[in-house]
């Protein structure tokens, strides 16, 4: 597979992540398919720490999913092994054992039962994965505090740079950190996360407050971005929580305690979402759409997604081409209630239609220097209630079409 | 606007089509956008011809949808005015105004009321439509029987190739014949029409069974295909009967002397749906999804369009790769009913998946020359019912982008 080009979107750099005491990470290469680089991350956390993760909704997900999905409700974690190159998805009951062959391995290290090693994997569908590979990798890597740069890489499949974020706050007086990293850039509507991601926290939390938080965070972030519309049949998202920092117990996760903290996980959450985004395959524009007025926050967001789904409104951003009337096709075609003779719809600021038609006052020399720009911000009203969403997207270009028409060659 | 390539995937050529007593038609040019081709055509019909039509379920319609809208119930038709360039699309109370000018100058011709002239508009949304320009044109325009190639062509947009089919059949003895046209080749995933297709027959039907066959033949043609899932805000179907082949009266549209016209008229919409597919922008290769084992019929199109519609399927093929994976992906985001462990997917008769994974017969070489040609089979039974159903689409191509990334410069 060719090395594919740096996003131009992508950040300038990795961030500076903090240490999250009670995590180590470690990486190595496998050998399964990439050469080079590291291929395998391996998460250890102190005993006491808890998990919550959202999984994938599509109905043929992959083993690694349906393994994690069995064990989150003990809402313990003593380890986490990822692969990318391999997404061990399709591979039927030797799939499964791939898992439990990892975990075993996993858990022997990490001093853990089994279920307490959530594992996920990332790459090709339907190849079986020889995890004996990974099993051998294990015992050989380190155990330092380690790298969130170097684990962010070794996620990485057709992604052009490593993506992570990280946060603190406070609760009841005491700091907390989270620090996450995610991978992603095609096959990219997640259902109820993106492809993978990992956030690590040292809060002290129970598993269940943590995942009520983690729910609520991801349904303003990963549930809001798309770059394909295709839903992978891996999309993780797991939350660690050592603990370690040793903060008040609180146990409703309504306690205005959390509220500090909920912030920071959802500033982390839309970070990695929106890194995923300038990472779409392809992608040269990053797009926002805001969307008012609509019934209910779910129609909004529906109406939103419809827009940022098109593929005639991507490529016509890609064209640097303000086509309104390709956002009112989409508007239209989402089927959520609106009122046409209601709907505003402004790019970059500038009102172009409104009352059903053209503003009269729109002219097109006043929207060139946006659409020429890398950040497309689309806001749209569409008059019938106070229902709103953001969605980010990026556009449809030449360079989506050849990474995947040879992705397999 | 540069002349776009022929199809690969166009018929050799326009089809021989019957004229249909009791229908003329006439083309001419408007200038309203094209020059050097005919862009309106102006069908007229014989009093007492009947009407039935299925019209676009885009909450943001073009005027002439809502003005064929609110008529069809007469069930009556005199005239039919289609202009090609302007969609008059979110035009506001000018569209209404556009169209009620153009049914005014057509029924003063036509020797009809304005409310029995059908109109349809196809091509940029959202600028105003110089009506008078249409009204200018119709009294020049000629009476004979007139030749439905050049009224397929008067409609075209960004068609490479005009669309025309015709079948005949009889009702209780007397010989009736079907002549019908569309365009479209993007923003094709109609949710109850093409774009736009307008079928002639001398048959003599009341409006109510015209209307009861017209909608189950729409239901396994124009709403089984799909180019980029983006549903037009001017989609039209209408079926035109002159009466003029003097058959039996009919009341009941599940009358078994219908069974032939039944089976006629769904040959002719699939023909012309079929045709609507290989005209897809940038299209390269005609795809055949049919879909089996599900748990009812509506389930299977949904599961069959996911897979039509899925970016990454799309592109694979594109890219003449087997990717069996991805369809696997699109089987489980569609979100419908399946038993992974049952499903089988087979290309080009070359059975790939099976009982949840890869089939172990499977060699990747016995599919590739079925890859290199232009129609693609993708076969998948889902296990667990009786649901089926079959929808055509295209490839994804950089063509796609091409065009529409500069469609409007």
């Amino acid at each position: 597979m060719a090395q594919l080009q740096r996003s131009p979107l992508a950040p300038a750099g990795f961030p500076v992540l903090p240490a999250i005491a009670g995590v180590t990470l470690a990486t190595g290469n496998s050998g399964i398919r990439y050469k080079g680089r590291d291929d395998v991350l391996f998460a250890r956390f102190v005993p006491g720490t808890t998990v919550a993760g959202l999984l994938t909704r599509n109905s043929m997900p992959g083993a690694p999913v349906t393994w994690c999905r069995a064990n989150l409700a003990r809402g313990s974690a003593g380890a986490l092994v990822v692969n990318a190159g391999n997404a061990n998805v399709y591979t039927g009951a030797a799939g499964d054992r791939a898992v439990e062959e990892t975990a075993a391995a996993a858990a022997k290290i990490a001093g853990c039962v089994a279920e307490d090693v959530y594992v996920a994997s990332t790459g090709v569908i339907g190849v079986p994965l020889p995890a004996e590979k990974i099993a051998a990798l294990l015992p050989a890597l380190g155990n330092g505090e380690g790298d969130f740069e170097a684990a962010a890489k070794a996620i990485c499949t057709t992604d052009t740079f490593p993506k992570g974020a990280s946060a603190t706050a406070t609760i009841g007086g005491d700091r907390v950190t989270i620090a996450g990293i995610a991978k992603g850039s095609g096959m990219i509507q997640p259902d109820m996360a993106t492809m993978l991601a990992f956030v690590f926290t040292d809060a002290n939390l129970p598993a269940e407050v943590l995942d009520s938080i983690l729910r609520e965070a991801n349904d303003r972030s990963f549930n809001a971005i798309t770059v394909d519309s295709d839903t992978s049949t891996s999309d993780t998202l797991l939350a660690f929580a050592t603990g370690r920092a040793g903060n008040r117990h609180v146990s409703d996760p309504a306690d205005p305690l959390l509220d500090e903290f909920r912030a920071a996980l959802e500033a982390v959450l839309v970070d990695l979402a929106k890194q995923v985004v300038r990472d779409g395959e392809g992608a040269s524009k990053f797009i926002t759409v805001q969307l008012g007025g609509a019934k209910d926050d779910l129609s909004a967001r529906r109406i939103a997604l419809s827009i940022a789904n098109s593929p005639l409104v991507k490529t016509a951003i890609a064209g640097e081409d303000a086509n309104w009337g390709r956002i009112a096709m989409a508007i239209g075609k989402s089927g959520e209630p609106i009122r046409m003779e209601a709907v505003r719809i402004t790019i970059g600021g500038v009102q172009i239609a409104a009352n059903g038609g053209l503003d009269p006052a729109y002219r097109e020399a006043d929207v060139v220097p946006h659409m020429k720009g890398q950040e497309i911000e689309i806001t749209v009203d569409v008059g019938i209630g106070d229902g709103r969403a953001t969605v980010w997207t990026c556009d449809l270009t030449h360079g989506y079409i050849s990474i995947n028409a040879d992705y397999r060659s």
